[in-house]
């Protein structure tokens, strides 16, 4: 088990156009929501690759995962996007012939309004941004979608969040979505899934600088991000992958039984890679946003007043990819099986094998190059 | 899957003895320990059942999990034990043939010596507690065995971080255990033991109640418990049980999605669960202890300082019991495995079939009843 960051820079021949990968920003009005606030005002961060062609019929949607941006590849700047490997001119969801966006949810910090956005007296939202369910942020994403003149998905894939976003856009907007790709997650989140993230949220509000959410005139509640990190973390690995990577290796030039007092010991290497995990989060991620999307994550319910499963996938247009990772902990392949299970037609569930748990959607993607390029990018 | 309690009084043919269950103090001097720490007039809590024969040979010592007390049963008195159906007049472990000894880990809340136990100038310890490892715990019992006259245990048995504390009086008194049995625990804590158990501890070092540990004048940090157990309680149950029992199941009265802001929203049925599983522990547990027993827990390794695994059992002598709760996702099967070909001689893992998980080995542990009754107490 080796795990190396493979770059993968575009290629000379191919055009790379000067918008591809860069932040952009729509205004889609107001958005009244599903348990009954109202957002004034909505703004959307996306990003496109490529061009839409004449008929608008190569768009592809890639929503991101709980912590992920829209920055699904690298394009015209410098920073490697997060699906580089499967996204870019050349590549299986080739940008030279698809136009591919990524929206940032509704309540994220990546660009879209968010508790950290000025609310109509130009303060921070903060512990007033209201209850956003994927279904909210699917219905904001159509009104973009019209606004960059397409009426139909090509394809809708996503992994983990970005996966059960894809299927709820097939649901909610059955007419929309041509194919749909559900990596890694699950129809619905399973009582393991909320308990997980429940204490992920009561972290963060435990942390006394989060302030029940107005700390943007103050710090920032790192320590407690960081611990909802921690745990997340831990079940987007295997066991064994923690194992194998860490066990009970002291890190280098610590030592965990050499202080007299637990607080003054050293750590195990796998403590240390946990708290960088935490704090790089930390850095980059805004602790409301966190609970929002968590809290969309906790309310995901493709079938929620739409009668059984098999009932509310009956809906759906859409030709279906279901994948899970083999040794994924927190969405079960037994729970892809069922969704594939429940939907309209024969599917079968594409399996990632890597040791590495949930993270396998994005550090083994490419094991679905072959099914996506036969299935959907031919 | 159905859980009831059953209570087992103790059948009226049975002599059950005036301190049956009855917690007791022993003054067994002061201990030096391994990380350096020292603490002056240590004081042990300890129960116990039964009586010691003659020859001294019919003492079972059973060493309680992280936050377990010494009262493994119900005796005398009017509380329930933990292992009520396997320990008592006419049980496995009877305690009409066997002299039960149960004795609070250093550092713990049930009686020994521990942070909230006054220093030599009468302040409570808090932060300034040192840290315990389970060896050192095995010294401090191996004195109270001593005075209750005990040069040799017939069984040591425990699951658990009472498992490891088994283990760990096997190969540190190699001479004073005839039989060991290791349920439901590893040779060492692994990188993912240390990992969830960090995030436990960083919950309650988060709590601004903590303190640092000094908090006996103030508030106790029972969010920050709460918020360790409520981890710690998911690793103690399969995927499959909380699905099982909660799925998405709302909160009888409350609504998931009943509120327009996340912070007022009803809970989901396992959400409520845990927060009952925190606010119980937190009532009856110390958050000092909770860390000082998890940091004992994460320092256990029976073979740190004594070469290889096999190495390190070779000097054992007891007759070994290793057993495993098959849906353990905490304490993996495959780790018992481990354990039991590392020991000398041929073992094979005993397997606690049980859906629940790692708390298989209190809610089923009768499953071991027959091998138990055969191997070490027929």
């Amino acid at each position: 088990m080796k795990y190396s960051v493979t770059t993968y820079p575009p290629a000379a021949q191919h055009p790379v156009h000067t918008l591809d990968g860069v932040l952009q920003y729509a205004s889609i009005g107001e958005l009244e929501l599903e348990t009954g606030g109202r957002l004034p005002d909505v703004v959307l961060g996306y990003e496109t690759w490529g061009r839409l062609n004449g008929d608008a019929s190569n768009a592809v949607l890639i929503p991101h995962a709980l912590t992920g941006s829209t920055h699904v590849a690298q394009g015209s700047t410098e920073e490697p996007g997060w699906w580089d490997g499967l996204v870019g001119p050349g590549r299986t969801v080739d940008t030279d012939r698809f136009f591919v966006v990524s929206i940032n949810m509704v309540g994220g910090c990546y660009g879209s309004t968010g508790p950290a956005s000025a609310d109509p007296h130009g303060l921070p939202w903060g512990s007033r941004f209201p209850f956003v369910t994927i279904r909210d942020s699917v219905r904001a994403e159509a009104r973009l979608a019209d606004q960059l003149g397409i009426r139909r998905w090509h394809t809708v894939l996503g992994g983990s969040l970005g996966g059960a976003r894809a299927l709820e856009w097939a649901v909610t907007e059955p007419d929309r979505v041509a194919r749909c790709a559900v990596i890694a997650a699950t129809a619905a989140s399973t009582g393991e899934q909320i308990a997980f993230a429940q204490a992920q949220i009561e972290a963060i509000r435990l942390d006394p600088d989060y302030n029940g959410g107005d700390y943007y005139n103050g710090c920032a509640p790192l320590a407690g991000l960081g611990l909802a990190r921690r745990i997340a973390h831990i079940t987007y690995r295997s066991e064994a992958e923690l194992q194998y990577r860490f066990g009970r290796t002291p890190q280098p030039g610590e030592d965990p039984l050499g202080a007299a007092l637990p607080a003054g010991r050293g750590r195990y290497q796998v403590e240390s890679y946990l708290d960088h995990q935490g704090r790089k989060l930390a850095d980059r991620f805004d602790a409301n946003s966190y609970v929002i999307l968590t809290e969309a994550l906790m309310s995901h319910d493709v079938a929620r007043g739409r009668g059984s499963l098999a009932e509310a996938l009956a809906a759906t247009q859409a030709q279906f990819l279901v994948a899970a990772v083999d040794s994924d902990r927190l969405y079960f392949p037994e729970q892809s099986h069922e969704l594939a299970a429940a939907l309209p037609g024969d599917n079968s569930v594409h399996v990632i094998s890597a040791p590495i748990g949930h993270d396998g959607f994005l550090t083994d993607i490419l094991q679905l190059k072959d099914v996506l390029e036969r299935d959907f990018f031919a």
